[in-house]
């Protein structure tokens, strides 16, 4: 059966990287029976420059015939000025929200191979793995009312208003009961509650929801604290969820104790499973064009995409084995470069994950 | 000439840790021949114990006629069923609100006897010296509106209010650049200004406000990225400005990358520089009532008292000393405590401060 990919490289570094990944699935549909359609589109920065909007119909219509979008990233200086609505991040945002992409999954896994290129001592982060599910849809992301004004002063003034429903708590604690039920059955759930009340109603319906999970141990940790965790003993964690504004904090900051954040990928689900897949990382404009990106963390965004909207668990565990072989073999780019192994390119590591698979 | 201080122990190990302070108010006033007055009130869960409100109409009264604040930490477990309006954390959030505390100076500081107490790597956070600049009186935390309400679907639903306008914003620049001028030169500013209005405009006045500074270096981060670079390469901050809650988060995090939560200090101050003095770290409820916990950055928090309402740098400077030459002797509390140094409990530590003295 064939699926439909829609590729959306977007900015800086993402067509470098997806390039890669491009030749990940070409290796698949040729070697393995795989029927993987892919076409591209433009999003962010490099929509703008062509049509003048960050988020071009034409891309929103192939997201939506799509089975599943694999994205690069957005976003770069160049585009920094701008009104806000031509911005690149209204591209992702649009998307996630048009797609109701409501589910952020992002693991934070240290890969043994990479112990010496985190910051922490690694006793504190070997063998971490967790996973961070962020909501994506609602919250302060999307709040209404936003905008600025002038206030009664006569004095300029921003507003934007974090918000959250019932049931857009509820849906998202489905999604991190069920994730715990996969893994180590302990889902922290991340609020504010002792001083904001949208995220007090988060920690009641949490606790609502978790009386269907009684198999799941639920915790609740404050945003503040949660930070400081993460840096003390993020060993603790098995599953964490938590709002949109939160969640991109914690996920950053999670992703990168492991070092590895050129490496680390990440699922935005809707309700029936089809997603949207990037790496974590960013657009990084100061490499961008230059051949030495990480293209592992899009890879490993192809792979995931095959185990959850394509239920392919054989196909995705097959690129990760040749992420690892790759990297057993020595193939390290620059963000990952240790002594003692062989420092590539972005091209070059993709041919070296095609050529283990 | 006589200075007044408000005492307020609060919850959990509060009482404990500001004994230690006393000690050392004490031995000020005795030895050094300062005129340090001190009065006591109750706080958060302690004052609804007695009063069943957290913010006593006395405390504040105590705390507008003195000069100066000196606070323990609010909160704990035994309150977290209360209304919002009875909870511990209302009384220390009523105290910055009402004495217009707009600015919250954190410092995260390594000290070279802890190094090993730190989960970084040493090369990564050695001689670590920033400062977080956190706004405290606007934002989300105090926005309006805010609440809970059912909407038209009959779901419940939470909001808050992010909201600054220019002469708050402006206000908190300026300290964010007279800190930078008094040290490095360096002002990072962080907002999430490619997603959140109210932060664009933050931006904005930074940049503005930073005309009247040429000789202070201005740059911008993003909050998700910054949390990355805080554990990727703290030492490149020098002083950061940023807004309420990611204040709050960062903040702790920093704070956290010392290893050495249980020594640092903070500052909250008005626009005539009258402060609350207080430890960055919590009530730590689990060790309250069991003498181990560490009164180091209460005693650092009067000295800082002492540095920056008092201007009497010269006291600052004894105490601190006094507190370097505790840990020189090898005395160490748990939280601090590793091989080859003296454990000791709460009094004894401040004993060993004033015996410095
Ligand atoms: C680019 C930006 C809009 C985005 C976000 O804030 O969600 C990014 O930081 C992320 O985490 O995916
Ligand atoms: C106790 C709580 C209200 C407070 C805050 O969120 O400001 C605390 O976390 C702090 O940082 O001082």
């Amino acid at each position: 059966m064939t699926q439909k990919i829609a590729v959306l490289p977007g900015d800086g570094i993402g067509p470098e990287i997806v390039a890669e990944a491009l030749k990940v699935i070409d290796c698949l549909n040729q070697d393995f029976g795989l029927a993987l359609e892919t076409e591209a589109a433009l999003i962010g920065g490099a929509a703008y420059d062509v049509h003048g909007t960050p988020f071009p119909e034409a891309t929103l219509a192939l997201a939506r015939a799509a089975d599943s979008v694999l994205l690069g990233a957005v976003g770069g200086p160049k585009w920094e000025p701008l009104n806000y609505a031509l911005r690149p991040e209204r591209g992702l945002l649009g998307l996630r929200a048009e797609l109701e992409l409501f589910a952020n999954l992002r693991p934070a896994l240290l890969y043994p191979q990479l112990e010496a290129a985190s910051t922490l001592r690694p006793e504190v982060v070997s063998g971490l793995d967790i996973v961070i599910i962020r909501e994506l849809t609602g919250g302060i992301y999307f709040g209404q009312p936003r905008g600025r004004r002038v206030n009664d002063k006569g004095e300029r003034e921003g507003f934007n208003t974090l918000i959250y429903s019932e049931s857009e708590i509820r849906r998202i604690a489905h999604i991190g009961f069920q994730t715990a039920q996969k893994r180590n059955k302990r889902l922290c759930s991340v609020d504010k509650a002792n001083v904001l009340e949208c995220t007090e109603l988060w920690r009641e319906i949490m606790i609502e929801v978790g009386q269907e999970y009684p198999d799941v141990a639920l915790s609740h940790m404050y945003v503040d604290n949660a930070a400081m965790q993460l840096v003390r003993a993020p060993k603790q964690f098995d599953v964490m969820v938590t709002d949109n504004m939160f969640g991109d904090i914690l996920s950053d900051c999670a992703a990168m104790l492991t070092g590895s954040i050129g490496m680390l990928p990440s699922a935005s689900l809707d309700k029936n499973g089809k997603g949207m897949y990037e790496p974590i990382h960013g657009s990084a404009p100061d490499i961008s064009g230059k051949g030495v990106a990480n293209p592992i963390a899009t890879v490993l965004s192809l792979a995931m995409m095959l185990r959850y909207s394509f239920d392919d668990a054989a196909s995705a565990d097959r690129i990760e084995q040749a992420v690892t072989a790759a990297l057993d073999a020595g193939y390290r780019t620059a963000d990952i470069h240790s002594e003692g192994t062989r420092k590539v390119g972005t091209a070059e590591m993709g041919d070296a994950i095609v050529a283990a698979l």
